[in-house]
């Protein structure tokens, strides 16, 4: 696998795990939540992953563009969409988003190069 | 016609022409590519919606998701499919979304009384 | 009771309604989660309630600091304690943070002229 | 004086007065700052207002953006000047910056026909 | 001492000594207030460093947040109060808060491990 | 040239290369509209390059920070120039913009030292 991949999956699986050792319960609740919001609902996966890629790039969050950029991957969402949708992001949130859409690319193309 | 909605197109028309009389290059051409960002491409046009209504949400713009929202409705995206978008980006942007979540509610009910 | 406190009181209320009248999960979950933050905890109620508004100071929230600071003047924390809070805030955030200070300022007025 | 421009500096003034009254030391310092900030130095006033400005609108706060409008007009930069340097915040900050050009390019117009 | 908490406090000093090398009065009084502001006053020390964490955190601001739990922890605050103070932050500022979170936990436990 | 700088630029045009070659016409345009920004207008490329710095600044983006200092700096803006900008959107974006502070003053060195 990627190092890249590699090493951003590997990190944020150790440190979620500490979170959830400690006893706080608010914090646990908002990660159950997490899983929640990305289920089937009224809108598919597809859309929910699109969305929280979209809403992480103007919020300019690297590691929540690549948590969804990979689950847009998993997903089967092609380049093309999922670029296009990166591309509003830009427009939406200017050009202030471009260094972390850098970075979005080469981890894109590091999950196709896994 | 809805006052909320009618007070929201008519101020934003009148000063979007007014910005436009200027020959602000600029301007001008940001305000062509929002055109262009949200027509038909790899993504559907009701998902480039959803897209610039949660990203305008996460961003705490009051007038940018009015716009998003109006122009969901009058997409025919249903209430469940908007307000489940709107649900993902108050998980992401957290409780500080509340207040312009009220305000999107409010709006909503503005379109659909229309 | 004060105009602007009783204005606020009444939108918020009729749309916090609105809100949970939906059928929306996650929406839901995510207001009982703002219930369970403010409890007493490790941290008495009383700190967590100027963290709630130094935290909507710095992101520029105006109903979520006019929230917080109704919360802190029922918890009968001192004008001389919040004002010192918020005045960590305009450090931190900034000048831009100003404007909100504002109306901050009249709205604990308007609190204690009640 | 125009209506809008008045309204902004009656509240603007009338509540820095009443912060200033308290004895919040930190608040009284950043206050000086802000003054001390926009005199002449190694750059000159206009391009400190400039500064001001952009800043101000790609934080989007209207009042900020107000404030420095003012001070722009004041000092005799030209509309092209200052519509400008707004155009570059608007590609730097996004789309998500339009509403606050229109209330801008608004209150422009009102200090010109004082 | 743990590397993590070496290396940022190395960088740290070495870079705030540099900038106040330049003669910069604007920079050199922000720096002033920084300390005034967490000094005791109407709110206990260990109070202001947790409204100075908290909005670090919803600010995104990792060095922020890695100064202000070293704070907490030479005043001797407990983990359970910092976890606590930090999860309403996580609440308020969305999931976005999460990667920051991560880094946050990480180098409590390089204090704690000192 | 000093490794800081040559590993920004070199990271920097691989990837905006990468993003190119996609067919991408959103993100293309605002490529383009980026170079059109900052070109001689009404107002001195010089004052122009300094509102892109700000802009940065206050919005907290590393890498733009980063790409106008070295535009200012071919562009001979003095040293005290560039820091005296930056002193004003510490005012206006706060204390949470000293880390990004740290490294723009470590980037202007490098420049200095190429």
């Amino acid at each position: 696998m990627s190092e890249l991949v590699e090493e951003f999956n590997g990190y944020r699986s150790k440190m979620n795990e500490r979170m959830l050792e400690e006893n706080q319960k608010l914090i646990k609740r908002v990660f159950s939540l997490d899983t929640i919001a990305f289920q089937e609902g009224h809108l598919p996966i597809k859309t929910k992953e699109l969305l929280g890629l979209g809403n992480s790039l103007v919020l300019r969050c690297d590691d929540c563009v690549k948590y969804h950029l990979q689950a847009c991957h998993q997903l089967g969402l092609s380049k093309d969409e999922v670029f296009e949708a990166m591309s509003i992001s830009l427009l939406i949130g200017g050009t202030i988003v471009i260094p972390h859409l850098r970075r979005a690319f080469e981890f894109w193309d590091a999950l196709e190069n896994n």
